[in-house]
C-alpha cells in the first residue's frame, strides 16, 4: 500500500485506453494529480456515475440510462427509417452530422471470418425482429467501408431481399475509411446520395 | 440527470487530458463502458485512491504518499548528489534510466519571461535551502534542452557560483528535446558525460 504502486497501477490502467500509451498515460496522470480538486476527483466521480447509470438500450444497442435509449423512446424518430451501424461511436458520428432523423440499430461490430464473428455474435437477429415489429420502411446500412463492413452490408441486404427497401450510404465514404473519422459534411452528402443495394 | 449529459461530461473531461482529443476521448469512454466491470469501475476507484492518498513531497516536490517521498526518506540516496529537474515526469525518466543514485529537486517548471514564471514561482528558494541544510556536494542540472530550461540552468548556476559544484547533463540531450522523451541509454550517457557549468 504505497503511493508508487497505486500510481503505477493507475498509469497502467490509463495506458490501456485506446489512444494512450505508457508515456501519454504518465503525462495524463501527472496532469490529473496537479489539478486534483479540479480534474482528478471530478473525473473519478464522473466515471463512477457513468459506470453506475449507463446501460445498453435493449432495442437498438445505443447507450443510455434506461432500458430504452432516448432515440428509441422518442416518437419523433419513428419515421420508418432504420440506420444500421457497427458501433455506438458510429451512431454518435451520425448524430453529430444532424442529417438523419430516424432510428438506429447498433450491430456491435461487423461480420469477420478472421475473428470468427458470425451473425449470432452481432445484433442481426434483433434487427430482423425490429423490422417486423416496428413500422420500418427503409433500412439504411451505414457500415464502415472496410472489407468486414461491406461483407456485413451484403449479408444483411441478402437477408432482407424482397422484404424491405435496403440502401447504403453513397460513395463518399473513403475506401478503407471508418465512419467515425468522417467530417459532418461527408456524412451528410453520403446519406443524401444513398442508393439501393 | 440523463445518461447523455453524464456521458458528454465524462467525454469532455477525458478530452482535456494531454494526449487525448474529443475523438480519442469518445473512443476511450466507449471502451471503458464496454468493459465496465473490468476497466471502468477499477479506473474510477484507482483515481479516487490516488486522489486521496498522493501528495507532494515537502522536500523535493516528488510525488508520494507521505510528507517525504521514498527517495527523500531513503538514507541510501543521500550521496551528496542533487539532481534538479523541471517536472516529476523528468524525475521518473531519470529513475527509469536507473543511472542516478542521489536525490532530486523538482522545480515545478522552468523560468519563462513569456509566461511570467520567475524564481519565486518555482521551487528555487527551497533548492537553496536544501543545499545549505543537506550535505550536498554537487548539483546536477537535468533541465530540458529548451530555451526556458537552459535559461533556468544558467540562473541556478549563477545563484550557486562559488558555493558548490554545479554540473549539467552532457550534450546528448537533443537540442530542443525534452528529457521525458529520451531513451534510457541517452540519459545514461548524458549523465556520465556531465560537465561543470
Ligand atoms: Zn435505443
Ligand atoms: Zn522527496
Amino acid at each position: 500500500m504505497n503511493g508508487k504502486t497505486d500510481l503505477e497501477t493507475l498509469i497502467e490502467m490509463m495506458a490501456k485506453l485506446p489512444g494512450l500509451g505508457p508515456r501519454s498515460a504518465r503525462r495524463a496522470v501527472l496532469h490529473l494529480i496537479k489539478k486534483r480538486a479540479l480534474l482528478l476527483m471530478p473525473l473519478a466521480d464522473q466515471l463512477t456515475r457513468v459506470g453506475q447509470t449507463v446501460r445498453e438500450c435493449l432495442n437498438c444497442g445505443n447507450i443510455g440510462t434506461a432500458s430504452l435509449c432516448a432515440i428509441c423512446e422518442s416518437d419523433k424518430r419513428a419515421n420508418g427509417e432504420l440506420c444500421v451501424v457497427e458501433d455506438v461511436a458510429d451512431l454518435w458520428a451520425m448524430e453529430r452530422a444532424s442529417v438523419f432523423k430516424g432510428r438506429y440499430h447498433v450491430l456491435g461490430g461487423a461480420l469477420s471470418a478472421l475473428d470468427a464473428v458470425g451473425p449470432e455474435e452481432l445484433r442481426i437477429p434483433k434487427l430482423l425482429d425490429r423490422i417486423a415489429a416496428e413500422n420500418v420502411s427503409e433500412v439504411i446500412l451505414a457500415l464502415n467501408a472496410t472489407v468486414d463492413g461491406q461483407t456485413t452490408a451484403h449479408y444483411i441486404a441478402e437477408q432482407l431481399e424482397g422484404r424491405i427497401a435496403v440502401t447504403s450510404l453513397a460513395q463518399g465514404v473513403p475506401v478503407g475509411g471508418e465512419l467515425d473519422y468522417l467530417d459532418d459534411g461527408t456524412i451528410g452528402a453520403a446519406l443524401k446520395a444513398r442508393k439501393a443495394v
